[in-house]
């Protein structure tokens, strides 16, 4: 088992049973998902910004405008932190303080740099895209070299990380498991609806074989 | 209409027309979650945590252990940004640049202080536990003290806060119109499924109808 080594920074403190470092585990976490949230310092104050992230082996990229100003603020402290998070249930325990929910979350510590080279720039875009939807980016209309040169992509180097997750029932005060209390676990997820065709789609184009799947998988 | 006023923290740069300070729509997104994201600056570093959290008016309430190491740096730092984000759909463009989400999401800047009163500490933690599902508090078995004592609880005044709503269709460049390029929408949500009793449960202890209620509301 490979793990990220452990630091003062991502060192699990609060609920250690839950926490892991193991890397194949950590990337399962991320690819289940496309939407990350960022930290970063503005006037002083750390904002959490939502985002879409693109994974490949150690890297992680991200997209947005040449004045984003949150990608800029990254780029300049050559270092991020990023969280995501999947919440799978409510765990609806005898006691107030022993509520929890059931969730897979990482967060990554990492090196930034933009990626300047425009085939990179390409790949990592397209990176993002599979994230979000596999087997997407071929079906479109090929990128424009204007809409290349306006986009900024940063990459970070994941450098160490840390998993939680939680994926078990009630946990209760041994006395209370007497009580006439309800308990239990309400299972959460989140699915897709049936892909809804553009109003001004041309006539006669199906919906394409990539997209039914991913509904049929996300449903 | 009620706004927050646009400072240099909470005004939307990019994308301004999905943007709003409509403090019935920002508590509109606040209260269709329950966990939010909390910046802290850790060894000078912006981190992201996933955090339960309530709302009762313009006050956010956040609880955790006395030891919790966010929680106490944010107390310190006499102030907090917190993000909540709902992800409603993959818009799946004819260019890959067009592709985006529809989403609500909200960031919050507000002052922190610790709730030190016992009585305003459960009033507090009463409103988290109802954030995450109603009617639940007083089902369950009363809280100790020493419980309440072991707890840090943290009231957030907003100050400032912004919206981000994206609810619409595709939007490509006018001349992508004509290509035989699938468009559209693929719309995500959070759906709840059975609950699943403890399996230490004592007999005779039926679902009570309020967790019902909050499946049937999210099946």
């Amino acid at each position: 088992m490979k793990e990220y080594s452990k630091s003062k920074l991502n060192r699990i403190k609060r609920g250690q049973n839950r926490g892991t470092y193991d890397v194949e585990k950590i990337n399962g976490i991320l690819d289940a998902g496309f939407i990350c949230f960022a930290g970063y310092i503005y006037d002083g104050k750390a904002i959490s910004i939502p985002m879409a992230y693109g994974r490949n082996g150690d890297k992680i990229y991200l997209h947005g405008s040449q004045a984003n100003r949150m990608l800029n603020a990254l780029l300049e402290a050559k270092e991020a932190s990023l969280t995501v998070m999947h919440l799978d249930g409510l765990v609806l325990a005898r006691s107030g303080l022993h509520h929890s929910v059931n969730y897979r979350s990482v967060t990554l510590f990492g090196s930034l740099k933009k990626v300047e080279n425009d085939a990179d720039k390409e790949a990592a875009l397209v990176c993002v895209m599979d994230q979000m939807i596999s087997n997407h980016w071929d079906s479109l209309r090929p990128m424009h070299q204007q809409e290349l040169d306006r986009t900024l992509v940063v990459e970070m180097t994941i450098e160490t990380a840390s998993a939680k997750i939680r994926d078990v029932g009630v946990n209760d005060e041994p006395e209370d498991y007497e009580l006439d209390v309800w308990a239990g676990v309400v299972p959460l997820k989140m699915v897709a609806e049936k892909p809804i065709s553009d109003e001004q789609l041309k006539e006669n184009i199906a919906i394409p074989d990539h997209v039914l799947e991913y509904y049929e998988q996300h449903k």
